[in-house]
This record gives structure tokens, sequence and C-alpha cells, in this order.
């Protein structure tokens, strides 16, 4: 594909994706609502078939398990999974004027606008990427001012914004009274960061009691129904569920179009591991491919730049942790390949131990870059057992799986036993709950304990819901260490997370495909790949003569009993503006019908990036779209067989 | 297909389902949320494959514009549409206990449970199905009481039971105290009906001034877009938009399974179409089906005898009112049968007015019968122009299609002209306000003003957003009636809707498809097309013995590379165990690999609901399989080269 010189404009993309429709602000009609956007038809269309794509590649040729659980969460959950306290930004609010501001944000574009303005006043350029910048993304800071600044500020602010992800609420409230930043607007002062949780909350049911949150991601469904799963696997480890489905962000202040969304559709694995063995029996498969990472050490001594190296290697030499997280990586990888990302502008970032998620062990997230920067589209996470570990201890449910050993071991264990006699008359309506408490407890907590009622004679500890301390002497309970032959290895799972977010790879190949032709720059060309492209192929009759009717009906009833999506453009627009605006909404094939068409039942195929054409019978003609789009065939061997067709240049 | 002559219960399909984790209750291990089910891999692969048929069936086939609008809904625009003000059931408290019921559900079982009484008491029996209702469906009414009524209260209550879903809220509160029904369980009395919003209410943004609610419908985002999505038909009328997502509807106390839910997957279509002209292009393509309906007419007449009609008789007889109308009930019925509804169970009912969505100008339903009754799993209504014109009105903006005129028309209507130099220095800031109020009447109110005018030499109006009455003599506003000649016609389109309940309509089918085979009643088989059903071949190697894996890894390449969804099943149980589990889940097709199949690559095809097998080779079978589940071919026809193969019975 002869991709343009003519450098990429966003405004011009924007305009072309709004112009067709790909997508649109939600609710425009009454305002719109920032975060919130609609798909219209080949937005639409282009995401079914990335998710399409999406479910063959993991989910059938894995042979994962797909769920499909509810938006709708309760918040006993979103409590347990640690959400509710920490699924959370950090907002400044100045109390004159009402406004909000996302702490971190603003650090960063405050910082960034005076690194400018010292620039300019130093008489050195901005790039006209950062200008642009300032145009379209309605910065908070609309006006940059040409201060000069000591050399050692520059390098102060450029070390806090190289680390802008790292930093809690209380230390940036400690930058903004450092470095004096108000609201950019009125100069107002700021209020210190406040915590705000990102979930959307609502009430479950009639009586208002019930509180609920729309899910934050999907994961949380898988994890609950962990045990029905492992029981559909036939308790066969390892195994993946995996789910696609909107979640919900109730963002501070979002902007960036497409890139940061309230509503948005994800795609997420959970690939539940044995903790012990992290191999992945098709490694193989994938350990020569190349990829561009970018690890943590790199970032941490200062530097971006990209490490080349197989995803073998990246394992092996322990980059990467465990082959799992390296086979996923790589997956990724043949999977953005596949929808129409560009590989020179992507790279595996490792997340920062101050930036990873509560949840995290480890985390490789897929970067794509963008006009917006470096934007994060997939995260590659390794969970641990967290997840599991907390709900099975909320819910005194186990989540392990169980497996026979081939040797039986001998372990050594605490456990405790209880005088059920005694316990009745104590605690009465309260016995059960003691009890619970006792057998719920871990190996270091019985160690403990142990001792305590070794030395004192007795423990004393609090129980949820009993409002005195529990106190137990040696007659109520005995905790000890016993030998015991096990036959059976029980453990819970750790879990490797892939998670895509749709939304944010759509706009990204929009901005990786987007180019103008260098002949005529205001003919701009969507180059998305045939497999994902909303429409296929657009029909062409040469003009509205009613002789080409029935060959045009005969070519698109073909095309539908072959199930290839297309449109016919039979409006009295000249067959080079017909397809320009079908190069605008990435339609990678035209079938043109004309006179010689209605004697012979031959047509012309014209490829979108190249505008080559080729003739032939009709059929021979959608058997080379069929193989080209769906097979993975060149366009060159794909029309082999048919005839070369010159033509004026459109 | 040999159905059963074991009579259907509800109580083991559910087991099967449960057992097969085709849908489980969300949050089951946190105690489950009423209403709230998540979908298990075979559920969602079923629900997904239902999707992927209907998308095809409708939005390919009609060439529909699909758009995928957000969930969360601004207030505004759902207080413009009434949902705000009218969706809504009444409920009733039981202020003691803190009970909550639904005041129609609560007088119908109330009601039903005293006609049991009574017939118990006259020692007629009650049927099975009436207990079995009464055992699963954790009714209110836990006990019937043996009491006999009055021939003349019999009459009254069945006759209240039949419009059970006409009454208002103050009519429930009537009956309530006439019948003396109080809380069964307790016998507490109850607060008068009051109205609960069924929308789920939540806040966008941090200041939590922005007040929105979880859709309760895909339609008004669809409605939301008609301009854009009319540009992008280039102006042609008539055309649909769809849209396939989850609503939500916070259901007072819901039960019921599948049927009664909180979340939900709806397919919604907007077929937009000139008032004027309800003819629809493709209408002899249909109109020859016949299909079972119960109009409005033999309701009002107290019977629920069903009309058998084609759908052109039932259209040139008024019956349905247009043709688009018809075509849609046609569509809706070819849709229901490519998925596995049950034609004999499946009727289309007009809704009374008393009934209808504050919207709907006229509606029928498509209903599915099941051992709950007759359920509305698909509402095709004409909504008018009522959605179109009410946002337009709202937000001042044109929501019509314009039309150029064949021969330009003279046509008389009421015009306003202001003295725009007057407004400003009179109203101030309000001078806008005023202005749009006037601009934006109807025909009707401008005939009123221009009388009033006419009569008092002024006029006198409340405007939003203005404290005082606003008053305006001649001077300030002529309102007359012109005579105009245009050459464009401006309409505002009605709206015909199909709409799907996705979870409804699979229940049923559940329902519709599950049967025992007559040899032995615990082995039951769920009858799903292959086309929809959730894997589609079970391959079986007959043993574990190693030379049988290299042919069965060889078949499932075959399978993955031909994109037929398929499961192994190698474990060590008698191949009869391994189908009868596969004939649970619907699987329609096994292949068994055995010793001869490692000679000649030959194997067995089996079919599900006759247990029938045939043999070939591997491609030859897997291309049968092919042409069966996707090509619509018959077994007969598609299996009619191969070799019919006999076995001892499983």
């Amino acid at each position: 594909m002869s991709k343009t010189t003519v450098p990429f404009s966003r405004e011009s993309l924007e305009q072309v994706l709004k112009r067709r429709f790909f997508f649109a602000p939600a609710f425009e009609l009454y305002g719109g609502v920032s975060g919130l956007y609609d798909y219209g038809p080949p937005g639409c269309a282009f995401q079914a078939n990335i998710v399409d794509t999406w479910r063959k590649h993991f989910i059938l040729e894995e042979d994962m398990l797909e769920v499909d659980c509810t938006m709708l969460t309760p918040h006993e959950v979103l409590k347990t999974s640690g959400h509710v306290d920490k699924f959370a930004d950090w907002m400044c609010k100045d109390l004159k004027t009402g406004e909000i501001f996302r702490a971190d944000h603003l650090v960063e574009e405050v910082l960034e606008s005076r690194l400018k303005g010292d620039k300019l006043a130093r008489g050195e350029k901005v790039s006209e990427e950062e200008d642009e910048d300032k145009k379209k993304r309605k910065k908070k800071v609309k006006e940059i001012k040409n201060v000069k600044l000591d050399d050692e500020v520059v390098k102060e602010y450029e070390t806090i914004l190289n680390q802008i992800d790292g930093f809690s609420g209380p230390q940036l409230g400690e930058l903004i009274t450092k470095y004096d930043i108000t609201n950019p607007a009125t100069n107002g002062k700021l209020e210190p960061p406040v915590e705000f949780n990102l979930m959307f909350e609502t009430a479950i049911g009639p009586s208002g009691q019930l509180k609920g949150y729309l899910r934050p991601e999907t994961a949380q469904g898988q994890f609950l129904n962990f045990n029905k799963l492992l029981d559909f696997n036939n308790e066969k480890m390892p195994f993946a569920s995996a789910s696609i489905g909107k979640s919900f962000r109730n963002e501070i202040s979002p902007r960036s179009g497409l890139l940061r969304v309230r509503e948005f559709l994800m795609a997420e694995i959970e690939h539940f591991v044995d903790p012990e063995d992290k191999k992945h029996p098709r490694f193989d498969n994938v350990k020569d491919i190349k990829l561009k990472f970018l690890p943590k050490s790199v970032q941490e001594s200062g530097s971006n730049e990209l490490v080349e190296e197989t995803v073998g290697n990246a394992v092996s030499s322990g980059m990467i942790d465990n082959e799992t997280l390296g086979y996923f990586i790589a997956r990724i990888y043949q999977f953005l390949m596949k929808i129409g990302v560009d590989a020179d502008r992507l790279r595996f970032r490792q997340h920062l131990s101050n930036e990873m998620a509560h949840y995290a062990a480890d985390c490789w997230d897929a970067e794509l870059q963008t006009s917006y920067g470096w934007i994060e589209c997939v995260g590659c996470a390794d969970r641990s057992a967290y997840d599991l570990s907390v709900h099975a201890a909320k819910t005194n449910e186990k989540l392990v799986v169980r497996q026979p050993l081939a040797q039986p071991i001998t372990v050594e264990k605490f456990e405790v036993e209880i005088e059920k006699k005694k316990f009745g008359p104590k605690f009465r309506k309260d016995a059960g709950k003691v009890q619970d408490w006792l057998l719920s407890r871990t190996q270091c907590d019985l160690e403990d304990l142990s001792k305590e009622l070794k030395d004192n004679g007795k423990i004393i500890f609090t129980v949820e819901g009993i409002e005195d301390k529990v106190e137990l002497d040696t007659s109520f309970v005995t905790i000890e260490k016993v030998s015991k032959t096990e036959h059976i290895r029980e453990f819970t799972p750790n879990v490797i997370e892939p998670s895509f977010g749709i939304g944010r790879i759509i706009y990204s190949i929009f901005e990786h495909q987007f180019w103008a032709r260098p002949e005529d720059s205001d003919r701009s060309v969507l180059s998305l790949p045939p497999l994902v492209a909303p429409t296929k192929v657009l029909v062409v009759p040469l003009s509205s003569n009613p002789d080409l009717q029935p060959l045009t009906k005969k070519v698109t009833d073909y095309l539908r009993s072959e199930q290839i999506p297309f449109k016919v453009d039979d409006s009295s627009a000249s067959i080079g503006k017909r397809y320009a605006r079908n190069d605008e909404l990435g339609t990678p094939f035209g079938i043109t019908i004309d006179f010689e068409s209605v004697k012979d039942e031959s047509v012309t195929l014209r490829e979108r990036d190249s505008t080559k054409q080729v003739r032939g019978s009709f059929e021979d003609i959608v058997k080379a779209v069929k193989a080209i789009t769906y097979n993975g065939v060149s366009w060159a061997k794909g029309t082999a067989d048919l005839t070369a067709f010159e033509t004026a240049s459109e």
C-alpha cells in the first residue's frame, strides 16, 4: 500500500469520522454529555468485526469459556474486590466557580504549558503537534504565557512529568501548593485534592436499600463463577474464561474523544493457572515473535528507549515473568496485527511498581502511538490469586482447584479443634460466627494463635458482627501442628488477565490507517484491513441506465448469498466521487458494472489503497474478494487469474 | 425429530440448564440478587448465535443501519420521551414488615389462589401444571385454602383476572380494599399502591448534578440520531436503524427466572416510514405466510380463540393496520422459526387500547407459550411520530424528512410575524425565549392564538423560565393564515418498531425444545437447531488409546479451519454417556473416531434427535455438517451420499 507523504492531521481525520458517522457525541441534540459516544453504522460494523475477530482469535482458537455476566453489581462484591475503596481518582475543586479538575491532569497540563512558555521565551520552536494539541484537546490551559524559567525549575518540572502517573493524592496536593497551581481560567485557589470514586452508583430494587454499581470491569463476574467454570471444564487446568461487554468509569472530566469515555466496550480474558507451573503448552508457537518492549528497568533509569527482543528471550531472561504472560503478550500482538494496528507504533510497556492496579503482581500494557501520545489499549496483568482469595475469604466458599497427587505427601499444618459442646452455651446465637472465624484462618494466623494460646493459656480476638472481644481458653479450643498424609493438592489458581479496551484500539487504528492521496490531499483514505472493514464491497453501476439493473441485482444477490457485506451506490455522482466516498469509509473493494458487463457478465474489481483494477466474471471476482477478505490471501495472489484492467486515473 | 411422550417437567429442564451452566443466578456466591442472571459458556454461545442470526436476518438482509448507543442516558432525554413520568409499576408496602409487593401481581396471585381454593372446596381437580406453578414460582401465596366462594364472586374474580393488565394504580387499590387483599404471609394490612419508576438512576460526572438513568430501551438513542442516519442513508426513505444491547428495568420483585429480569439483552429495529405511505416493497414475499392471530376484537369479546390467516388477508381486511407492520410481523415469524421456536406455541396478540405503552398507536406482540403461560417475547409497535416529535419540540431541532414535490402545492397555514425591534427593549434577556415559544407552536396552537389576538387585541401566555405571564398585543406580533406555494414536502416519519427480548426468547426455546427419550426419561435432550446450537460437533475418540490421537487432531484441526465450533470429549466415560451429556447441551452432531478410522480416515456422524448414524471420510462428514448447519439442508439430503451405519442402541 502506498501510504502518503501528506502529514497526518487529526482535524481531517475527525472530520471524516464525523462526516461518515463512524461515531458521534451521544445526545448531541441535547447538547451532549462528555465522555459518551454513539457509534454510527460504519463504526458499529467495524466494532462488530473487531469483536468477531477477537472471539475467533482467542475464544475459538484457544478454547476459552465465554460468559456474559451482569453489569449491575452489588456493593458487597466491589467492596471485597477493593474497588469501593481504591477505584478512584483525585479531584480538586475551585470553591468559587464550582469547577472540578482531575488533579494529576491539571498538574500535568499546567507544568507542560509552563515548559512550552519557557521554550517560547527562549526562542525555541514548539512543535506543530504540540500546537495542534493545544487547539484540539480542549485543554484547561487556554493560553501559553512566554515566561522563562530557571534551568533548575525546568529540570524539576520534567522529572515530575515523567512520574506523573505515580503520585498519590496528598503528593499532588503538595505539588499544587509548591508550584502555585490554580484554576487556569480564573487564577482561583483550589481545594486540596479529594478522592472521587469512579464507579456509577445506583440502587437495586424498590426499597432503595441494596446499593449497587455499574461494573468497572468484566473480571469480577468471571471470578465469581470460577467454581461453575471449573466444573464445566471437567476440573481441567489451566483454562480461561472470557467476556465481552460494556464497563463504566465515571471520569472526572473526560476529553480526548474515544480515548477516555465513561461507557466502553471491553473484552477480557481470565486465564486460571497453577501458581507453581506457569508454563504454556503452545509457547513454542510464539517464542520467535520479535516485539518492542519498554521494561520497568529502562523506565526507572529515566529512558524511553525500546528493547527489541523475541518473546522467547524476554521470558528466558526474566524480563517477562513467565511463559503464560509471554504467550498472551504474543497473542495480543498477533491480534492487533490482524485488525490493522501499525507494528511500528506498538510497544509493550511494563508497569512501574507504584502505578500498578491494586490487585496486580505484574503488568504489561500494549500501548499504541497516536497524536495524543502513547495510549494504553490492552493490559496484560498477572492478578496473582488476589481476587479468588478475597472473594473466598469474604463468602467462606472455597475457590480452589483440587488435584490428586501422584505421590501422597506428608504435610505439617496447624489445625483447630473446637469443643463444640461448650461453644453453644457460651456464645448462643454467635457460636456459628466464632467457629467460622476460627476455621477460616490462614496457616500464618494459626501459627500466631497457637503461640498465643500456648503462652497465655487463651486467645482474644474480634469477630465482625460481635460487639465484645471474644476470649477462648484451652478448654474451648486447641490449635496444634499435626502431621497429615495428603492425597489431594488444593490450590488457589493465579490469574493472567489480558484486557482489551475496544474503543481505544478502534481510535488508534483510525489514526494508523488514515492517509491522503499524494495527488490530492482532500482525498483521504482509511486503509482498514478487509477482514474488519465495515463494508467489504461497493457495487457501482456505471450509470442509472436500466439496462444495468438486472446484472446489478444478480451481483448483489450473489454477494448476499455469500454473506459478504456490501453497499450499492447507484447515485448519479461520478465513479471517482463514489469511490472517494467509500475510501473514507474504508471499503476495500469496488465492483463496477458497465455496458460490457451486460454482454458477458464480467465486472471490474478495484482495490482501495492502490486503486488497481482487474476484470473477470462476477463469480470469480467475488471468489477473489472472499479469499482476500476472509482467508488472508494477498491481492496479488487472490487476483492472479484475473485480467489486469487499465483505466484513466480516477 | 421424534419428540417424546414423557410429559414436560420444568423442574427437569431447570436442573439441566443449571447443571450444564446455560445460566445461573448472578452473584450466587454472595447470596444472589433477584432478577440478575449470568450466562455460562453454552448459554452465552447460544445467545451469540441468536444475535448473529438476527443480525443476518434483519440488518444484512434488510440493509438496516446498525448503531450502538450508550446505556447511560441523561434525565432530560427520558423526561421528554415520557419515561420519567410513565415508565412505572404500582407497588404496595406492608408498613409493619417493610415487604413490598407489585400491586397487579399481588391481586392476580391472591385471586387465583382463592379460585383454586374454591375449586378444591368444590371437589374439582386442580391441574398438575397449576400445582407445579405453585411449587416453583416462589409465589407470595404459599398455601391454598379450601374455601368455597359464591358463584357470583367466582365470576367477578375471573373477569378481573382477564383484564388484570389494564387496571390503573388507584383501581388496583380499590380492588385490594374491596376484596380484602393483605400480605399473604402475615395477613398484614397494605398501604395503597404508589407508583415506582422502573429506571435505575445514577449521577453522571463528579458534581453529582447531572442526573441520568440506565436506558429502559435502546430506541431513544436511535431516535436522537435520526438526522445523522437519514443523512448517512443519502436522504432515502423508508429506512430502518437497528440496535443490539442491554437495557435495564428495576423490577419490583422479579421471579420467573429469565422471563423477568432487571438487565436484559434487546434487539430493536426502528423503521422510519412515510405516514402517508406505509406500503412495503417486499410485502409480496411474505403475504402468503399463515399465522395465528389474537386480535383486539376477539379479546374484547372475552374469547381467546386464535384466528388463523395469511398476513396478506390480515392486512387487506384491516386487522393489521398496514403493510409495513404486516411485513415485520411475518419477518419476526420467519426469524423465530429459524432459531427453534415451536410454531404451534406462537401467537400474535394485538394490544388492547388500555394496555398499550404510552407512545404506541398500535401494537402486536409475538407471544410464546411456556409453562408460565403465554409470554410476550417480541413487540411490534407503531410508535407513530411520537418520539421524533417530542424530541424535536423539546430541543427546537427539526427531525423531519424533506422531499421535493413532483407538483408544487399551495397550502394555507398560520404564520407568526414578530416585531423584532420592539421585542428586545421589552423583554431584554428573555426576548429569545419568547420568540422561540412563538415559533415552536403547532398549527392548532396558532389557530387559537390567532383567534385570541383578533378577539382581544392581545395574547397572554406562559413561557418556561419566565416568571410573569407574557402579554403581547398586535403591535408586537401578527398571526395570520397565509397562502404559500410549497416545492418541498416536509414530514415527521412514523416509526414501526419490532423489539426483541432475547432472554425471553431463549428461555421459551429451551421449553419448546426440551424432551426426554421415551426409552429413558432421565435422558433429556435439548433439540436446538444446528444453526444456533452452542457447539455444533462433539468429537469422540472411542477410547484414550494413543493410536486414535493423530486422527483426532487432524479432524479437530480441520473443524477449526472450517470455523465450526466443536468440543472434544476424550474422557473415559462410555460413548453413550458422552453423547447423553451433549444431548443436554443441545449439540446436534457427534463424530466418533474408532480403530477403523485410523485405517481409512472414515468417521461416524451421529444425529442428536434421531440418534441415526452415517459413515464417510471425515472431509465428507464435515461437509455434511456444514451444509446442514449453515445452509439449512435437511439431514436426509445432507447425508444422502454417506453410508448408513447401524450400531447397537446407545
